[in-house]
């Protein structure tokens, strides 16, 4: 059926194309649905098969109503019209790239979330998010396979003199045999992110799930906190102190959760990894504590030069990651320097994305798939 | 300290009332703070030692603001002022009652929420919320106490054909004696809210967490989902059949919990309460099926009548509370009938409040102490 308007909304597309080639002016398919993101009940904002947004907000008395989603990312975006019936209407100029964005609303001037959708916390608010469906959709789907648990836990922290959040990520076997123990993977947002980012925009538990349903991977545990600890004013990445965070990682969370959970406390079952800034994090805090992880894993955030990691006897892998439309060929050029240095590294370039959650849920799957292997 | 600025608040007040006696102005403390329940980072909305409440929009070309906000609960509203940096700005009328309050902006006749706060779920959307420093907020406060973790869980759900989701509250204690077993209230959300309401809005865990630290009760687990299974569209409650819920709960989610954590899985050692809407599917479901729950509660959520219940042999407790301002004759002769035909019931009236959480944080309270215990 989904195959089927796929053709359909392709052979409108290129009809449209012939019978008005003169303008460029395609046929937007009318097969739209409200976002899988929506608010329940929500019929709007809506996406098509072809990966345009209609969007529809009430405000019958404004004066304008612009929708900051667009073509490329987060560039651009679509001013609404207003509709006869004082609603405010409009369709993105193009498809949007698969899977999720942010966005918001300017009205009059002001900046605020579109009421039908639910909200995701980025660019150091709770912005609005939407869903457009991806071909391969199906590894971060809601299935009826057996689901771990996202425990929020309250830990605490001296450094920073209050009990801190962190989710953890148990998988669907945890706690059944009692004497099981698990590796952890410490996985961190971006900036602007906080540690609710990796469950609610990136599925990783669903990743994690489906991965074990299908018997791909060796289940282990996810850790994710607030990886700005010192950055209360939410300033720039330039005068970024990692020493606060670190503390708070490896002095107190680390030490809690090795208490509290079913872990293997070791180096060698130890992960890091993380997205953008979380990405700068896991390089730097990789670098100062070697003695702690043995996986590193950098998505959209930077590289590691073989000439930075002293010993390279206590790397078990590099992984490095990011969007076709971000950096690959410096993210290949590092593995492969870093192989012919000798490291266990491993390259991956989400096509036809960029710095946005599709690629780090898409580089969350392959990193899976070689953690904690030996 | 806090003692001093409410006596300072109050001289300022009376000396504000005699000054301006004829024309009932009073004076309004000028010691506003933002919000605890702001987004990380945001100066508004602010609230004062008084309970008025600060409000500043940015939308320099609307033509009206009004926020929904304003005395007497959730009635009347706080229209707002353009001022002269484009910003519209305004205070409530009068000081708020203490505790959590829903709300949200109509902008130029379209409603949104405000940019400042976080949201919470409640009226079947996502809304602004804002805290009224309470003068018993020590009870739910953030402690440095052992903390029990929120899990969110996701259990298969035959007759709804999904994976359904719930949150479960482990005590601190949790997994830490392999053996220990616990036993379990079931506890519902009001109409218009969901599974996130008793953690967010109600801070049932620290509640818990804060209650266990002190030795005042026996640790148990709560477990809160979803309770408008057959409310699709949200329809009034005059329609609502019990049976879809019925069956999620008693067939489905008490046999995964009873299954995957560690409960005494008995009648004896299982509890049902709810707020609101939830307080009436409680009174049913306990009702219908006698076998399953020991100890009732209902938080502003109707009544029962002694008549109503065959055995009372098989009732631990019921519990029936309200607030001050709804219906506290009621609750109270409720509970003297029941007791007359030789039930343990007991009443509890949270002074000052409506129906609103600063209410059913109370009565959680006042609950969670008689709950379990023989």
């Amino acid at each position: 059926m989904k195959q089927y308007s796929i053709v359909l909304a392709l052979l409108l597309f290129l009809s449209g194309t012939w019978c008005f080639g003169q303008t460029n002016q395609p046929v937007i398919a009318d097969d739209f649905k409200p976002s899988t993101l929506n608010q329940p009940g929500k019929e709007f904002p809506q996406v098509n098969s072809q990966g345009y947004v209609r969007f529809r907000i009430e405000a019958p008395h404004a004066q304008s109503v612009v929708v900051s989603l667009g073509l490329g990312g987060t560039k651009g975006g679509t001013p609404l019209a207003k509709a006869e019936d004082g609603s405010w209407k409009g369709i993105t100029s193009g498809p949007m790239e698969e899977g999720f964005h942010y966005y918001h609303l300017t009205i009059d001037g002001g900046v605020f979330n579109d009421p039908g959708t639910l909200n995701f916390y980025g660019s150091t608010r709770w912005e609005s998010g939407i869903e457009i469906p991806a071909h391969d959709q199906d590894f971060y789907a809601l299935k009826d396979v057996p689901h771990g648990n996202v425990q929020q836990i309250l830990f605490p922290s001296k450094s920073t003199s209050t009990s801190r959040r962190a989710f953890v990520y148990t998988p669907p076997t945890y706690g059944k045999d009692k004497k099981q123990r698990y590796p952890v993977l410490y996985l961190q947002h971006g900036w602007g992110e906080d540690e609710t980012a990796w469950s609610n925009q990136g599925h990783a538990n669903l990743i994690m799930d489906n991965l074990i349903a299908e018997g791909k991977i060796k289940p282990f545990i996810i850790v994710m906190t607030y990886g700005m600890t010192n950055e209360i004013k939410f300033g720039g990445l330039r005068n970024f102190d990692i020493t606060p965070f670190q503390t708070v990682l490896v002095d107190e969370l680390i030490p809690y959760i090795d208490a509290n959970f079913s872990t293997i406390a070791d180096q060698k079952h130890r992960a890091m990894g993380g997205l953008s800034m979380g990405g700068m994090e896991t390089h730097t805090i990789t670098l100062n504590k070697p003695e702690v992880f043995s996986w590193y894993a950098l998505l959209s955030g930077g590289l590691y030069k073989p000439e930075e990691i002293k010993d390279n006897s206590k790397v078990k892998l590099i992984f490095i990651s990011c969007g076709s439309f971000e950096n690959p060929d410096g993210v290949k050029n590092s593995v492969v320097a870093l192989k012919a240095a000798g490291f266990n590294a491993v390259s991956f370039v989400s096509e036809n994305t960029r710095h946005e959650f599709q690629t780090w849920r898409r580089s969350l799957k392959e990193l899976a798939l070689l953690l904690f292997k030996e």
